[in-house]
């Protein structure tokens, strides 16, 4: 049901990035502009790599994953979302799941996932946890005063 | 003797990066992109600042700075380099400050340092906390195996 998204998908995956409830219009537009970039130029060349969770003609989550600038093996992961009528089926827990092992397989040593300390990103927090991330470190205030940046990785 | 770049300065600011010392092929190519945008764009509409170091015509040093995507006030300090004849002179001491006051005029409340924790770069690292940086988060094995990425933070 995961699979490599194609141009098709970008309707949906805009209105789940809307619909997810966590992210600002600054962050929606960000996850356009990137999906700009993969579409026009490919992820090779851009960096960006989409994936989509579909059940029939239905995406149901995504996520978006690159090589870090200027390190040898370490990945982004840039977003992961998932449709608020489809959680807690393992929607994202797939997605990540193939996330990491697409890294691995581009010889990736391990994947960051930056989030947010506020309360409003406890659930994102906790999927990582749960994924074994390891929040290995803070930049406090970074966001804003008060909202931290989390930074989470994960080893192959 | 420290203003905004010009497109002038482009070569000048090449051959620092080259001479410099510590930056890799790869990262001399992000100058250099970083640059291309910067004298296309204009840094308002790209968001890297460029400023340099001058003594009558010759560039000594330049810095590159501007604001992290998707936060209220985090700004990224990319590039500060001072040409090998140089050095010692405060230099880097001097481009440092003034993208500090230019960071707080822009409403920054904090600049962001990344710099690698090998050996190689003690200068750099003897550098940033000479100048009142924090090294606040480091991320093991992030450039490769054995090169961990160092956060350096300044607030204001």
């Amino acid at each position: 049901m995961i699979g490599t998204a194609t141009e098709a998908d970008g309707p949906q995956i805009q209105r789940i990035t809307a619909r997810a409830g966590v992210f600002s219009q600054e962050e929606i537009e960000c996850v356009r502009e990137l999906w700009e970039e993969y579409v026009t130029l490919g992820s090779e060349e851009c960096g960006y790599h989409f994936i989509v969770y579909r059940e029939g003609n239905q995406v149901l989550g995504f996520a978006c994953y690159g090589p870090r600038d200027l390190t040898h093996g370490a990945f982004d992961l840039y977003w992961i979302a998932v449709d608020p009528s489809a959680r807690c089926n393992g929607v994202g827990r797939s997605l990540l799941t193939a996330s990491e092992a697409a890294v691995r397989k581009m010889g990736g040593r391990m994947l960051i996932a930056e989030t947010s300390g506020t309360a409003h990103y406890e659930t994102t927090r906790k999927f990582y946890y749960g994924m074994g991330y390891e929040n290995e470190a803070i930049i406090r205030d970074f966001y804003a005063v008060s909202d931290d940046l989390m930074i989470f990785t994960k080893r192959f």
